[in-house]
């Protein structure tokens, strides 16, 4: 595994005292969770909750992800200020979204509705073709291994994982408190050492909601795995882009919601 | 319970065909979940993802969430446009929100590092005397109540629960895709009915991540249980308004976190 969970990272989690039900005093690992703002130049974006252990990887992904930047951007650098707790990533030129909100802001502010339109314009333009395949023993292997790597969720909970596995291999394994943040986190290490996603498999321990059918298709990876379960627009969102949707993959068990010619 | 899940509604889950482990298809029974915009009068202000059964609470709520408007906050109509998938909060008066907004996005844009700034301004100044108890019967009285009521949860899955209790009676029970929806769905449920806070509890099936305590300690609800984990900031910013604060709640079990002096 190229990155995988820092359990002596004394940054990430926490000894707290509780008191259990009875009345005894107990000590907890617990996770950190810490405020962190992205900008985008001059353009303040967004304050992410996060363990922040990949701040750099994590605004990159964030921008990715919700088509601020694209993987043609150029990327001038990427700052994080620890003192002020603030990402900021610079762009060659200013972007196509700083260009737009600025017209935008004028009439009707944040835009919001706005940037959530330009994701679905773009999302409607992807197509998974069948290039990859998945065998059902690698759907096993992966959650075995996945499950049994010492994971901060194993030590604290309280936390999600995102893994970006090839074949029956996990690859980069991240954790965070929000299952957007660790996939964001795998984004941006995607677009900062090029990696291609065509022959990649993404599974992650969150629900297979909407917004991670289109990070994950928008990251072009054909195949998602959850061991958790799944909702309707997720599913239709996943049978429109031809993307191989599995989820409560526990054990023996799973389902798949789309794509299931991948499933060998 | 004046609300509880309506597992009869059909705007509220799908029937989808999944395929097994076996390579059989089988029926399920999947959560909706659809976008839906928010305008604050003329500004637009965020589109979220909700199962949509309450959006006037859900839109109200989620405006007292975060501050932009406050209970003294003179609401001239809410609006729900099915066709637009658009709510419209109307006020007497502009908001202070709204005319700090205008300033600042000629400057930095969206204003969100503000807006959590503020959010953060505010919760420092509450914090809760020791006005009201829970015994520890009914900790273990409200989870199973709780869990025993016919849920879209145990229909679906995919979904968190959020329930408003007073002793051991639950009284609202709000679920969403989001545990952020559920709650804002009780806020702003509690705003119109005009319910106190005070000698309520609050049930959360989700984490207790700091935004869970923000939002619990804005509403002004001293005690705050969860099935699930806690983060470290969560813990602390608790502590800090003498929030009572118990987590891992399940069987017989649970762990005090915070504001113990309140638990008999």
């Amino acid at each position: 595994m190229k990155i995988k969970p820092n359990l002596n990272d004394t940054y990430l989690t926490k000894k707290k005292i509780g008191i259990n039900e009875n009345f005894k005093k107990i000590k907890l690992d617990v996770i950190e969770e810490r405020p962190v703002t992205l900008f985008l130049n001059d353009q303040e974006i967004v304050t992410m909750m996060t363990i922040n252990d990949y701040p750099k990887y994590l605004g990159i992904g964030y921008l990715l992800n919700q088509n601020m930047i694209n993987k043609k951007t150029k990327i001038e650098s990427i700052e994080y200020h620890s003192d002020l707790s603030t990402i900021v990533v610079r762009t060659a030129k200013s972007t196509n979204y700083e260009n737009r909100l600025k017209k935008k802001t004028v009439t009707s502010g944040c835009a919001q509705g706005t940037l959530f339109g330009d994701v679905m314009e773009k999302f409607k333009t992807i197509k998974f073709n069948n290039v990859s395949k998945i065998k059902k023993t690698w759907i096993y292997d992966l959650s075995k291994k996945i499950n049994l790597t010492p994971s901060l969720y194993l030590k604290a909970g309280a936390i999600h994982g995102c893994v970006l596995c090839q074949k029956n291999k996990p690859l980069v394994y991240m954790e965070d408190v929000g299952r957007h943040n660790a996939i964001d986190k795998i984004a941006g290490y995607m677009k900062v050492n090029k990696i291609l996603p065509n022959n990649k498999i993404f599974y992650t321990t969150g629900r297979l909601t909407s917004e991670m059918i289109i990070k994950t298709v928008q990251m072009r990876i054909p195949i998602l795995i959850s061991r958790s379960g799944f909702t309707a627009w997720g599913i239709e969102l996943a049978r429109k882009a031809n993307l191989t949707l599995i989820g409560r993959a526990k054990g023996k068990r799973f389902i798949i919601l789309s794509g299931d010619k991948r499933v060998e």
